[in-house]
């Protein structure tokens, strides 16, 4: 039920990168559940996570590991979050890493754990141990798509894309996988994202290109307002290209890396709980950045946005409440304009008088909305991604403990 | 489908208000959709409005009157919000003003307009017209229940509510009346209420009072975040009880309002669109009012907790995922406990290792539930009421515009 979403059928691989999927049965019957990513030595890796304060076990054993060491392998698994686990769960998330590491030979602090699924439930180590030694043996450079699979939790499809381009005539890949379609409001990273490159990048630069793709992309969504305790999104750059990404290529190199950060971020709003709508909300001539990104923001939470999205029903005055209610230091709605589609809805505060209903509806029945919000104050900007709110959403989220 | 609320039977009048309504055809058929109050001259007279930036005509033109003008007249309509239709919105909701001035022999300004229902459409002011005279004959102390229902639009039930006090041996009467369900996260007052009491008030104490009161009740509900463009609570004192509110009298009878406004603004959650529980939401031994209340309201707010909760799923971990977003300045999670009703969740941060799946969900089963939080780092504490995320709130806000 995904909107004007189909998966790609396939994701290059990316030299440097091996992976493997397995049923390690933690949660799902029949099904991969299981994820080890085996990251070549001398990469570079990056990492942005989630700002929940209840941030998850394995969340927070990636930010102290990531301090120290150069992660060479990831460990994923989904159907539990481990999360507000306590000491048990640290405990577990760090065994897990620790016997990932003796099978491999490298130190524990190179292992970063991801979990999604059910929070504040006790995470069985068993099932991880046992799979291991099979895992391990099924590694492959050509498995993205098995990889985004086994990554799902309340996911309808997997998300994966690779976008190449010519620098000093060789190749550079960029391949991605997400997952994600609930409690998405990613406040730095949405929950689990995973993109690598075989450029060579720095590590300070790395985490600079992520942090800015982030926040164009993964920061930029939101399907109910609810921020996971597990979001992680990692950035692995593994050098075998050949080509060095500096000054002269960045931009270059940063566009790719974006292109690759906002299909996926977007494929989770195309895949978002119930969606029947992709909605793109884009505020420009704003007075300051803070205040079109709590205008854009506001519009995509509110509720009574979501179920007018969802009904198609042109009730445009809900767009302009959610407007009048952001938490913005000022706003002059004298002066602000308003768009859906190419329809004029408000000039200068006004409703625009040639305007018509059957205008209003033609745009409300396309799949696609964007609503586009003219403060005239300035000259900052910013867009915005979210779903509407369906009964499905609530059926989702009240019939089944994801 | 309103949660453990049946609407009283009887609302007591107020001396010195008369009360009539009508069906006057503005929007809806068949049933009374205007509501006229006469306010006996020497009253005292309190309002506080929406803080949302679209705020309708009516409002505009009642904070504007009530600056220089002691209002007589109030004139509410229902089906038609008269928000966002400009200066043709203003002018039509003064014409109403000018014409009941000018057939009951009082200024314009002592008129105050309140509109609620569909946002962006003209307000016709024929209906008005046509309606006064049969109106203005049916003013009677004796029908705040019928004005109760004439004020309603996707309520389901009445909301109004009596309580009388002894002072000096003398009977002061507070009578309030509400109506709302949807578009409720009141910032200042809720979508229309009114309460009257024949105490005698001064002005300024009045609006002391109120905004205390308002507080406690109407700003500390929400349904759906979203907060409407007409909201107004007007509180009057007409003095007739021969009882002067006075520094000895006022705690007393402060206690009174706060009931009659926390009656009114939990009925108006209890008859939330959609809604099949009543929720509690209390934050204690908070640093400070501001984190006590951000916390408070981002689990009202949360679309997973208000699924969980319309599941009767005792899916905890949404607690605290939402805990963890709140946008708080700090947070010490190793602190925090938290309960479902007598049941411990969590203590210092960590899940209550006696804790079971039956218990919570003995809590979950019930209508009325009450979620506690203590932050253990001051000594600040606030209460908020909400409902749950249904399919009919779903249905009711795709399928119908108010």
């Amino acid at each position: 039920m995904a909107v004007n979403y189909t998966p790609a059928t396939k994701v290059l691989p990316v030299d440097g990168i091996r992976l493997s999927t397995h049923a390690a049965g933690i949660r799902y019957e029949g099904r991969d559940d299981l994820l080890v990513v085996e990251i070549a030595e001398g990469s570079s890796v990056a990492g942005v996570f989630t700002q929940n304060r209840f941030c998850a076990a394995p969340v927070l054993l990636c930010r102290e590991f990531l301090k120290s060491h150069s992660p060479r392998y990831l460990v994923v698994n989904s159907g539990n979050a481990n999360a507000v686990t306590g000491q048990k769960g640290l405990d577990a998330a760090r065994e897990i890493c620790a016997e990932l590491a003796s099978l491999t030979g490298v130190e524990t602090e190179q292992v970063l754990p991801f979990s999604t699924g059910v929070i504040g439930e006790q995470l069985p180590v068993a099932p991880f141990k046992k799979a291991f030694p099979a895992t391990l043996k099924g590694l492959s450079e050509d498995c993205w798509l098995d990889a985004a699979k086994a990554i799902m939790t309340t996911d309808t499809l997997p998300k994966g894309i690779s976008k190449q381009l010519e620098i000093d005539g060789k190749t550079v890949t960029i391949s991605g996988m997400a997952k994600g379609s609930g409690m998405i409001e990613p406040n730095m990273a949405t929950m689990l994202a995973y993109v690598a490159t075989d450029a060579q990048v720095e590590p300070a630069l790395l985490q600079s290109l992520l942090k800015q793709a982030t926040d164009l992309s993964f920061n930029s969504i939101t399907v109910d307002g609810d921020t996971s305790t597990n979001d992680a999104l990692v950035l692995i750059a593994t050098g075998k290209s050949g080509v060095v990404v500096n000054d002269a290529n960045q931009p270059e190199f940063f566009t790719l890396l974006n292109e690759v950060c906002q299909y996926l971020s977007q494929a989770i709003i195309r895949d978002a709980e119930g969606a029947t709508k992709f909605v793109t909300i884009e505020v420009d001539t704003a007075p300051d950045m803070e205040t079109a990104r709590e205008i854009a923001f506001t519009i995509a939470r509110s509720p009574l946005v979501k179920t007018a999205l969802f009904a198609s029903d042109p009730n445009w005055g809900r767009f302009l409440m959610a407007i009048g209610r952001a938490p913005v230091k000022s706003l002059d709605v004298s002066k602000l304009s308003l768009w859906l589609g190419d329809t004029q809805l408000i000039e200068a505060g006004e409703p625009v008088a040639t305007y018509t209903e059957e205008q209003g509806q033609l745009e409300m029945d396309k799949l696609e909305i964007t609503l586009r919000v003219s403060l005239n104050e300035g000259s900052a900007a910013t867009t915005v991604w979210t779903s509407d709110l369906s009964h499905d959403y609530v059926t989702i989220n009240a019939e089944y403990r994801s």
